[in-house]
């Protein structure tokens, strides 16, 4: 569906507050709103059947539905939406958006509160605290407080009249700085009337259209010192990022590396912005914790780019990431474009954005000086590690990447699983959504439902497969029964290993606390959740696993669940770099 | 098990500031700790085993574990513990401790956090929202400053020497406040020696002591001019309420109307802390939300006793609980008992606490002076509302009627069915756990996993009888299969109304956002969930429905679940009078 067309007439109508939210939210291309209906937001919900471009997707409760939204957001690379009620809903949320933050996630967070009136008076009211001392009066802002934390801005509309510049100012900030925003609509305000002068004015594609640097002489002198730098090394390579994901600038990132020939590796939450399947692509690399070619490979280079950086503990090998390239003495030079600054060696330009220099780093680009580097063609392997069980989980890792085809969505729930997905080369158009850096546990199969809907709304033929452990699943096994009412068809990988077996590698290998609720019948919940159509599966065998994969995997016709009988301390080999470091 | 017994030697040992912990934990009489483990709360988690008096119970998920902390608390009258960990575990645990907080449960809440060497340089760490500003350092206290406002107390341990002494102040303000307050202890000063001096000259016992008041002389005064204003009166009564749950006063305030033969009530909140069976209960009271007879009955006193006021929108039938008592001219009388302040007529007196006053007026009570009040004798009856479907929510209230025995425990989650709960006598001994001003859905289902752990605690021979909603339970159904695993037999009341019923009567009858997942099989949960007994059964006439529910309730065996076929828009008779306010 387009965006809604703008008239050429500048007069305005009136349209209720709650009318123009959802059609600013459909003038961005969204087609899909997640959330739960409570009695503050009724109001509001009502009016998104008055534009049919937005369809509800109701979740469970409302942590699944951030993680829906979140996942939503990442597959589609557009805003992410989420509706809950004041207090009882926004709560439950938080540790949703929360992850959003953390992982530079867009997402407008609609919050229905009390009317006006009992915000003015600080009248108790029903899912808002009271005062320590129970004559004072109530602060119906204390939850707003709270998500001022986890957010970009946090907008409280208390006067309709400046509403509609509120909102937009608010979306702008979300896009911009890639993080949840909270918007607070009182109820007795949804259907207040608005002028609907800017959606009339301003597109929706204007909300994407990043302001020019100011400074531009100074954004070309940034690219031609880069691109001057890579014209002077021996052996570059690029290291594309979290943010290049974030800031849709995959395409740009891959224009470059293949115009100028240059290798070129993911870090894990950069996972599946460049196509994997090219000569120069080296494999997955995070420091410490990269396998054994591409670790080589990365130190005969002398010059790494590292495009959209996210800088954290578990995304850069517990910071070993730059290593050498970090050290004068090594003679090795380091370039980092980030969306907040450039830094070329030591010096550090704030204010000056990836999404400024890499367009002119591709316009200025000069093949003819750049330095002749063979293609590295490196294979990528996935390295074995024992199991007390038939099946190990690097079995699961290969099986996964034979399993894979162009185009389709990989979601990984945190769990042990997760440290083997960066020795899975991708095929084209794979897309892979995890939260390496948050770790929330039990957020994949939400995701999925979100990443599902985005999947659809894009005409991506691709398959959605989600792979979680028996923990995780646990945490949130509620949403598959959405899968069923929305006609969206899964493929699930259960890993069933008795517990958290990520925490058992970290602590208490046997202790009770790592044990969850034993015996689910896991083979049984798609019909316990009302699926009429579906295929379940349990394996215990390397070949029962093989055979069910390539079965289930050629099925869409219908959702498919695959329980992988593990053991309980069987984990990939990387597992054990993240766990030296909490010794 | 008794308290841990206190040495007669005052020379210091050295334990682990966790077993200081857990020990402070259990010398309370508490032996249940609920949570999710997680890594930075596993070095914590482990010395749990070191206190033989606690037992750890795992939840599915975090705000599970605080509902169910929330259950165990309301149910035993003692400290609530969840223990999650930093950010992801903590953050969707918030709700649920914000729900505590509302309804004065005291939730002592324990959060496993990064290492203190990380938390002063402001590393980058998994769990942790960065900065806007990636280059800035980052704040490991956000979420403590967060979880403020939802607690009466955070309590950061940064320095182990002073370790026991925070620990056991936050714990005195948690039980003082009847709030939940927090507890942050980084992973790395987990086994950190501290003296366990403590433990040793302060007993648990003296955590419930309240300090006396200063002014014993006002206190007197104030409980003489309370007692006057009976003598005086004609037909006074007693209204108890929330806080006399909270400050375990019910047994004081039973006490004080049976001495007195003084006709007597309860409020929403304040449900099942008298003896509905005496004839001097005159059945609920909730303003202009009462059933008829009551109302009467109240309208014909002039003066009310409001004991453990807790006045708020929805316990207080929409602030007209106090009506003509609180209007000089209807020449009637209210006095009000807080435990933060008492007021009789227009005179307030803060910092007087019912905790000081009650005590005074059982002793100084002269029965001589009464007025003779005879017993009111009112009837109980549950008025009838239709439904299109055989069964009406009104037959469900009879039903519960009929099934209730002393000593049961009644959680109803929720949903419409709770504003029909008033209409129930209940036998003696009965414990109903509502969250009735917070009004969280799905809250019931972990509420009487962790009520069900009290009531075995405490050696109640009495039944768990949880009632919801199909929209509630699908918001926390993976607890059904902890009552497994501990081997706790729950008789669950579920209503099938394909959706929000209670949000429909408010808005949007047929709107899809008030439907829900269809087609769960709910009789088959158990048995997805892993239960090897249990009993199961769908009803969809009133025969039906009397016919199973003496069956199940006999048996209490085996968990077992009812599934209730209602109409979609069916509810009790109250709901109207809420519904009426929100337009």
């Amino acid at each position: 569906m387009a965006p809604i067309a703008l008239s050429s007439s500048k007069e305005e109508n009136r349209i209720s507050l709650s009318e123009y939210v959802f059609r600013r939210i459909a003038s961005l291309g969204v087609h899909s709103v997640f959330g739960v209906p409570g009695d503050f937001n009724l109001e509001f919900l009502d009016f998104i059947y008055n534009v049919p471009e937005l369809k509800w997707y109701g979740t469970c409760n409302e942590l699944n539905g951030a993680y829906a939204a979140d996942g939503y957001s990442k597959r589609s690379g557009k805003l992410g939406v989420l509706v809950t009620t004041m207090g009882v809903g926004e709560l439950s949320a938080m540790n949703g958006i929360s992850g959003s933050y953390a992982e530079y996630v867009p997402i407008l967070s609609i919050v229905g509160t009390t009317p006006t009136t009992a915000k003015m008076q600080g009248l108790p009211s029903h899912h808002l605290i009271t005062q320590m001392n129970p004559l004072e009066k109530n602060d119906h802002y204390v939850y707003q407080k709270m998500a001022a934390s986890i957010s970009c801005n946090v907008t409280s509309i208390d006067d309709p009249f400046e509403a509609p510049d509120m909102i937009d100012n608010l979306i702008r900030d979300i896009l911009k700085e890639k993080k949840p925003g909270y918007l607070y609509i009182p109820c007795n305000l949804a259907s207040v009337p608005v002028s609907d002068l800017n959606l009339r004015t301003t597109s929706g594609k204007c909300f994407f259209e990043k302001e020019l640097c100011c400074d531009q002489v100074m954004v070309q002198n940034l690219a031609a010192k880069i691109l001057d730098l890579i014209y002077m090394s021996h052996k570059p390579f690029v290291l594309s990022d979290c943010l290049v994901d974030r800031l849709r600038i995959s395409h740009e990132i891959q224009e470059f590396v293949d115009k100028a020939k240059l290798p070129n590796s993911c870090t894990q939450m950069g996972k599946s912005t460049l196509n994997e399947q090219s000569s120069y692509y080296i494999g997955d690399y995070s420091g410490d914790e990269t396998s054994i070619k591409t670790m080589n490979y990365v130190s005969s280079c002398d010059l790494m780019i590292h495009m959209g950086n996210f800088d954290n503990e578990t995304n850069s090998g517990h910071f070993s990431i730059h290593k050498e390239f970090d050290d004068k003495k090594s003679g090795k030079t380091l370039i980092i474009l980030n969306h907040k600054y450039i830094k070329i060696g030591s010096e550090l330009f704030y204010g000056y954005s990836i999404l400024d220099v890499l367009p002119e780093m591709l316009r200025m680009l000069d093949t003819s000086k750049l330095p002749q580097v063979p293609a590295p063609c490196i294979q990528n392997i996935i390295p074995a590690h024992k199991s007390s069980t038939p099946i190990s989980e690097t079995d699961v890792l290969k099986g996964i990447q034979t399993l894979l085809k162009p185009n389709d969505t990989l979601i990984v729930d945190t769990g042990s699983i997760l440290y083997g997905i960066s020795d899975i080369r991708l095929p084209k158009g794979c897309k892979v959504l995890t939260q390496p850096f948050y770790l929330s546990i039990g957020m994949g199969l939400p995701c999925s439902f979100g990443a599902s809907v985005a999947n659809r709304e894009l005409g991506n033929k691709g398959r959605i497969i989600l792979v979680e452990g028996d923990g995780a699943a646990q945490m949130t096994i509620q949403e598959f029964s959405n899968f069923n009412r929305e006609g969206l068809n899964p493929l699930i990988l259960l890993l069933n290993n008795e517990g958290y077996t990520v925490e058992r590698a970290i602590k208490g290998p046997t202790r009770g606390y790592n044990d969850i609720r034993p015996n689910w019948k896991w083979t049984q919940l798609f019909d316990t959740f009302g699926m009429n159509d579906y295929k379940c599966q349990r394996v215990d065998t390397p070949d029962e696993l093989s055979k069910t994969l390539k079965e289930f995997g050629s099925d869409n016709s219908c959702s498919r669940m695959i329980e992988i009988g593990l053991a309980k301390l069987d984990v990939p080999w990387r597992i054990n770099g993240m766990v030296s470091h909490k010794k």
